[in-house]
Order: C-alpha cells, then structure tokens, then sequence
C-alpha cells in the first residue's frame, strides 16, 4: 500500500506545489521536485512550512533542475501555473513510464484536456485546492489555511487509483475529497473564482469585501455567477443557483481577502487569464451561451494583465 | 438681430465653457463668465485661446464670482460637469427671467431632463461638443480640434430661437449644425463614447489606438455600440447598425487618442460616470435591454473612479 507510488515527481515548484510535496514528504511518500529558482536553497537548507497550527522544517529534500535528471515515475503531481502548460511535453515526457499516473492541481478549465491529449487520457486525474498559501522566501511556505483538496478522475467516475492518491495526501494530513465529476468540480470552482479573482483586478485591485460593499458590484458578482452556472448547466454540469446566494454569504466574512490572481497581479507576475477566464467562455460560448459579462471581464483582464 | 440675447451668461467656466463663451466674445456678443478659480487670473490678464489656426488674447472680458452678481440673462449656456449639476438651481436661478433660455453643452443624458425639471422644458435647448479643448492654465485654452456643435431643442424640432443661437455661434465661427432631435443626436454621441470612454479607463489608463489593436477589445467596442443602439431604438431614437463600423473606421486613423473622460480620469477630476454610463443603462434597462456589457462596465467604472 506504501508503496503504490513508488516515485513521486512535482512539477512546479511554486507556493502551491512546495507546500503539498513537502507535506507528502514529511509523510514518507517518495517525492522528488522539480525546481528552478529555488534548486539551491532548498538543497542547502531544505523547505520550512509554517501552517496555522504547526510549524515544521524538512532538511533532506530531494530536487532536481531537470526532468531528466528525475526519470520515471509512478505519479506527476503538476502545480504549473496554466500560464506555463506550454511547457507540459519538455517537463512531463521523461517522468513517465507506461503507466504513470499525472495529477494536474492547476487552477480553471483546460489542462485536463491539455495533459490527456499529450499524454492520454487514462493518465489524468485532476485536483481542486481549496486553500491559501504563499511562498515567502526560496523553500519557505506560509500557509494561512490548509483548507481542503477535491481530486477526481478525467472523465470517467472516481477509480482504485484515485481513492490511493486520497489516501497519499490523507496520510499527509492534507484534508481531501473524492469526486466522481471532476468537470463539475471545476466548473463549481468557476462559480466563485470567475467574478471574485476577475473583479477584484478589474475593479482596481481590491479584496472582496470592497467588492461586496458596493451595491453594483456585488450585482455583477451574481449576474456572472448565473453566467457561469448557465453554461455549465448546457455542457451537463447541473451547478443549482442557490449556490450564488451561498457563495456570497460565504464570502462576506472573509473580510479583506486578495484571490489569487489578485495576489499574482499585484506582484506582477503570470494571471491565469485563459484557464480562469478565456477558456470557460469558449466554452460557454460554443455551449450557445452568449456569457456577455464574461466577455467583457475577459477582454478588460487580457489588457490589464498584459506584459 | 445682434441684440436678440442682449446678456449671456456662461455657468461653467472650464475649458469648454471659457473657449466657446472667449468664441462668443470675441465675435461681440455680450458674454459674461461665471467664474470660480479663474477669477482674478482673468480679471487681471484676460484669456487666451490658441487655435490650430490662429491664436488671440481677449483682455476685457466680464467675470463675476456669482450668478447673482450676473442677474438675470436672455440666455444662460451650461458648460458644467454633469458631476456638479447638484448645483443647478443655485447656479442657475438667478440668471434666469421669464424668458430666459438655457443652452446646456454638457455630456451624456440627464441634464436636459434635470434642468427641464426645475426651471421648465420650454426653457431648454442642449448642444453636442465634437471638440478637443483644453485649459492649460488659469485663462489659458488650447483647442486642438475645434469640430462642431450640434444643437436641439429639447423634446421639440428646431426653433426660431434655435436658429438664433446657432447664428450667434456661426458669427463666432463655430460651427453649428441645427438638429430637429437632441434626444437622438445624445445616444448618436454615446455610441462612441460608451465604449471608448468607458475602455480606455476600464482596460488600464489606454489611448484608443491600443484598444483598437487589440481583437478582443475591438469585439466588446462592437458589442457595447450595439447595446447603445438597440437601447436608443427602443427609446424611438433610430440609429443605423452601420454606424458601428463607421465609428470604428473613423476611429482608428485617430492614433493614440485620449477620451475626454480618460483624461478627467488621468488628472484626478470627477468623470461622469452617471451622464455617460448610468442615465444610459438606466433608461435601457427600463425600456426592456438589459445591456449586459455597458452594466459590467458601469459597475466598474463607478469603482475604479470612486475618490
């Protein structure tokens, strides 16, 4: 059982993807990560993860700066940004064997679709994180809640193997669920991420409490909501519409919370514009629903984000 | 016939209001300015105005700091920002006798309506400014294209005293064009405002070549004039769907143009969100168009130029 996944490689090494290798790690799961900027810091000093409840170091942290240099391996946990998913077949080709499994944690629609037509689509699973962490320094994670993870099969219902990648991260105190619908998962996501990490960069740069104290605002906030329910509804992803009242009532407490992508913009790296954004309007689009809200937010973040 | 509006008075004194009222004056029609933080400036020096073509000072020109010191005229033409027409009846009030008319050359829709409201529609008349002018100190006007004005009665086809004001114009070689619709000649206006006003603030601080040269963009332009024109349709104002490509057309040997409301923007004045972008989805929405995009543009603007 410990040893399902024998070799275990995360590609992208950013907040996201150091956090749940290290916890994975930690846990005495094989992990090896690809890494870049923070090759050599986390060689010489290991990764440092700072959780609500605990604070822990991990000193004999193997990572590579190549794909290569990893070889094979049973599972690929990807935490790219969408922005690079270009690099999928230079990154992911010499981790795989016949029957490597790939684990796609990024954000919106698309890299499903994307790693399935590359690779196949028996390898995928993809996963939603519900969480909120940062990478303060080279191999130090700041997370500000663990929250939960959310994995499901590539179009097809929950499987043997996913219900091991569940126990993996379970084992590594990594709280996560089993879905049979991973579209639906995504598209539900969508609900909040759509309006929420979109307005907050469209309308200036503010948390979400600014965006729910103007009365036009939090309108649109719902109009794009029922937007997106609507086109996921067409494509048989049934999201019922009291989720927007829940969504909002959820949001409200918050108090000034930065979505991701608001965090990306305001540090001025890579936001995640086609995943989030484009890629649901295509398809709402070619679904017959004209999503003209989307539209709008879509063309002003593709300029605002432009670099 | 010279002496048909034997006292005028300009409520306004911005770049508009002092380039048409030093036009006025210096064609020999009785002009006074209604005048705050130009006051002394002008008092002791006069106005300038520089023109593509030519340039002049005007030393005598007649300022007061209150429209009581004014008293009453036969014509009051309003060049205020809409932002400021809270201060109608106080501004206006005292200029007005019985037969007072009112010229209102402000933006958008409402201020016909509003001024209609409270000092009676027979009083009113509103123009339409196709110009490019600024105030480059106290007194000081450069008026980089001077285009034409355009000219109604409000909810009446043009009049004997229509004509009137727009010879007084013509003698001070500005051009007047007469209309027989001013509600029809401000939603004409609005389909390129809307979009081009609304984006270069939207989309990040962007001249009109840049959103023109982006596809994206360029397709919600070509959605908002639409949603401008079906809305203007249902008010009984109809404008040819050809317009739109015209617009664009004209647009684009434009070159890196900024909108009037870009620059309010840009130098931290108040932009009228309400009389370009609000009275529009206001009046759409009750006659039945929803106007998705122009409310998602709306809501944004109202935030990103909150002060």
């Amino acid at each position: 059982m410990e040893n399902v996944f024998a070799k275990i490689a995360i590609v992208g090494s950013g907040a996201l993807g150091c956090y749940y290798g290290t916890m994975l790690a930690r846990s005495g799961a094989p992990v090896t990560f690809l890494m870049r900027s923070d090759l050599e810091a986390v060689r010489q000093r290991g990764v440092k993860v700072k959780l609500p409840t605990e604070e822990f170091a991990l000193r004999d942290v193997h990572a590579e700066a190549t794909s290569e240099e990893i070889g094979p391996c049973d599972l690929v946990i990807v935490a790219l940004k969408t922005t690079a998913n270009a690099d999928f077949r230079r990154l992911i080709s010499p981790l795989l064997h016949d029957r490597t499994a790939i684990l796609t944690l990024q954000n919106g629609l698309g890299s499903d679709e994307e790693l399935a037509r590359i690779f196949g689509p028996e390898r995928v699973m993809g996963g939603l994180c519900f969480i909120c962490v940062n990478r303060t320094a080279p191999g130090e994670i700041l997370c500000i809640e663990p929250g939960s993870l959310s994995i499901g099969e590539f179009g097809r219902p929950a499987s043997e193997r996913l219900r091991l990648v569940a126990d993996l991260f379970s084992r590594a105190k990594v709280r996560c669920h089993l879905g049979d619908d991973l579209a639906w998962l995504r598209w539900k996501k969508l609900v909040w991420n759509v309006p929420f990490n979109g307005l907050s960069i469209a309308a200036g740069g503010i948390t979400t409490d600014k965006i729910l104290s103007d009365l036009v605002l939090e309108a649109e906030v719902r109009a794009l909501m029922a937007e997106v329910i609507e086109a996921a509804g067409r494509l048989g992803n049934k999201i019922p519409i009291e989720l927007i009242d829940q969504q909002i009532e959820h949001t409200r407490p918050m108090g000034p919370y930065k979505p991701s992508s608001l965090i990306d913009f305001l540090q001025g790296r890579a936001v995640e514009v086609e995943a989030i954004w484009g890629e649901p309007l295509r398809r709402g689009r070619a679904a017959g629903e004209p999503m003209p809200k989307l539209g709008m937010l879509y063309a002003l973040l593709g300029r605002l984000t432009r670099r």
